[in-house]
């Protein structure tokens, strides 16, 4: 089959690799009908992590192709999302709704190809419960990362009824922070953003207020939108350490910042939280637990966060996914094998 | 009257100072029945804070002298409990339960004194309904500081029913946070201590386990006394850089550090609490928004938290009190003008 392959800092090449097989008898082999480019993929395409070249892409949304004789939930034919990690979905980690560090989980060889080995199916896979309408993939395709990152930087940072609530980055996972945050009831949600596609997006996901400014200039508008107050939640999801010192800045006193931008040089001010009692919790998305009820909410029409797909490619243009990606022609690249 | 000045790392004076006056109308003048030394002083007596001579100590409670023509709420003659900052308990900060944030607040000229000038009176001091028992004073004074402040910890890491949780820090605010936690209804509260009376005070408070060991020993005993998990809530009541990533550690994937100790040399390991989705919330705490309860807990006779103080001295013997704490002969010294 063909698989995308990073060889160095932006050298992407869809090559030949072997076909993926049942290897435990948990295993499942999804045929991927659609995958996409992360910006957390950017790190390693723009040299800002160290690697040795890899098989890339963590997001897929696919068709069951085989499953392991101990699989019980999902089968050939199933139409599956799968979380950008895999969890045996037992474990106590998994139990405590962690699944992102679930004791057996991990990540999968590349799945911007053509077919993927799921480790642990039925821990991992949620089935739809019949083929989806086409028109719905974009959005179930963001059910494997994005969307499900974005409410839990939202979920992390206690955003419910009244809320006010700040989001930091305009990447698909900024965006789909704002749809989640105006889901858990926030009154108002000021998206930091100059980029007028975007704008529009995080409006249409129900932002009410929009924030060109950054750094300190930013913070101090986040604080006159809220009465001088500063923002209950502040939703970071962009990773670098000015993204977090603007979004600390932006939280009100005992406010709650929620990170789930991979962190690359950052440094948290502990005497600033200390002083200001603005807490910081996030990480790497639990989505197995998120993901039921967003595949509802997806399924039913009530949110559409596949919106965030602005460009369409084939597998075989991948290099060129990148490329869009990484000059931010594009919110977020869809690749069809 | 007299007051205790720092004048250098170690070296502490009672002098004579000008008795305080109302400054403003909203002021309170309160004669000191009881203060005390709090571990944070200690910072200055050892020399580990950068520091010109100051008035020191900041925990008190008194008897009202005299109050300005706009106080409304307490009245010459109250038995009152002064949070360890005063606050106008009006502006934004106030109003979301950050009175250690408050915008006109701020700490009083030294406490460990025969008289204190508190501004902001009604917005700060909080009365008793009568004159307490004597037997009550210490509980009472321990509201003034280090029983909010376990508090605080307890509630920054949303301990909970049926909570597991780890405490790290066998002084007056971590055998407080033993305390609190067990009140919030903790299931487990894992002490962490190697010294005996303070073991012996912290099952007192309601601690289930305790662990001698420190650093990745005592963490990899949190693990083990949780069956392998991790603690839900770690509540970090120290402040140093070994005891925050003892706290961290000790966290389960998921779980909250709350932390109150002023935190010094503390860095906390950004990518670990991502990849581990530990939070860290907490810092100076709202003393007069959790006082009233608290009040009524002391006064009912529900928690007698006051047993921290195993050292009584007169306010002569100020210098010999911090000698005491400094050296870990007593947990905490109570102070009496």
């Amino acid at each position: 089959m063909r698989a995308t392959v990073i060889q160095a800092p932006g050298d992407i090449r869809l090559e030949d690799v072997p076909d993926p097989k049942i290897e435990e008898p948990t295993d499942a082999v999804v045929r991927v009908v659609a995958s996409c480019i992360c910006g957390s993929d950017l790190w390693s395409y723009r040299g800002e992590n160290q690697f040795d070249p890899y098989r890339i892409g963590h997001e897929f949304v696919g068709v069951v192709e085989e499953v392991g004789s101990q699989v019980a939930t999902v089968g050939a034919g199933d139409f599956v999302v799968a979380p950008f990690l895999y969890s045996d979905n037992a474990c106590d980690n998994c139990r405590n709704g962690v699944q992102s560090a679930c004791r057996n989980g991990g990540g999968y060889e590349g799945c911007q190809a053509e077919y993927v080995r799921v480790p642990y199916a039925d821990g991992t896979l949620v089935a739809t419960p019949e083929r989806p309408d086409a028109g719905l993939l974009p959005s179930l395709l963001t059910l494997s990362d994005v969307m499900p990152t974005g409410w839990h930087a939202a979920r992390s940072a206690n955003v419910g009824p009244g809320s006010r609530v700040a989001v930091v980055g305009d990447g698909a996972v900024g965006l789909c922070a704002v749809l989640a945050a105006r889901m858990m009831g926030a009154e108002q949600v000021i998206a930091m953003s100059r980029h007028a596609d975007r704008q529009e997006l995080a409006r249409r996901f129900g932002a009410t207020d929009i924030v060109e400014a950054r750094g300190d200039e930013g913070v101090a508008a986040v604080h006159e939108l809220t009465g001088g107050t500063g923002a209950d939640s502040v939703l970071e999801c962009v990773g670098t350490g000015p993204a977090m010192l603007q979004a600390l800045g932006a939280a009100r006193a005992g406010g709650s910042v929620g990170f789930v931008g991979v962190p690359h040089g950052v440094e948290l001010p502990i005497r600033q939280m200390f002083r200001r009692n603005v807490g910081v919790k996030g990480g790497t998305a639990p989505v197995r637990s998120y993901l039921p009820e967003l595949m509802q909410s997806v399924l039913s029409g009530d949110i559409d966060p596949g919106v965030v797909f602005d460009c369409e490619l084939a597998l075989d243009e991948v290099a060129e996914g990148y490329a869009t990606m990484d000059e931010r022609r594009a919110i977020k690249v869809l690749l069809r094998p």
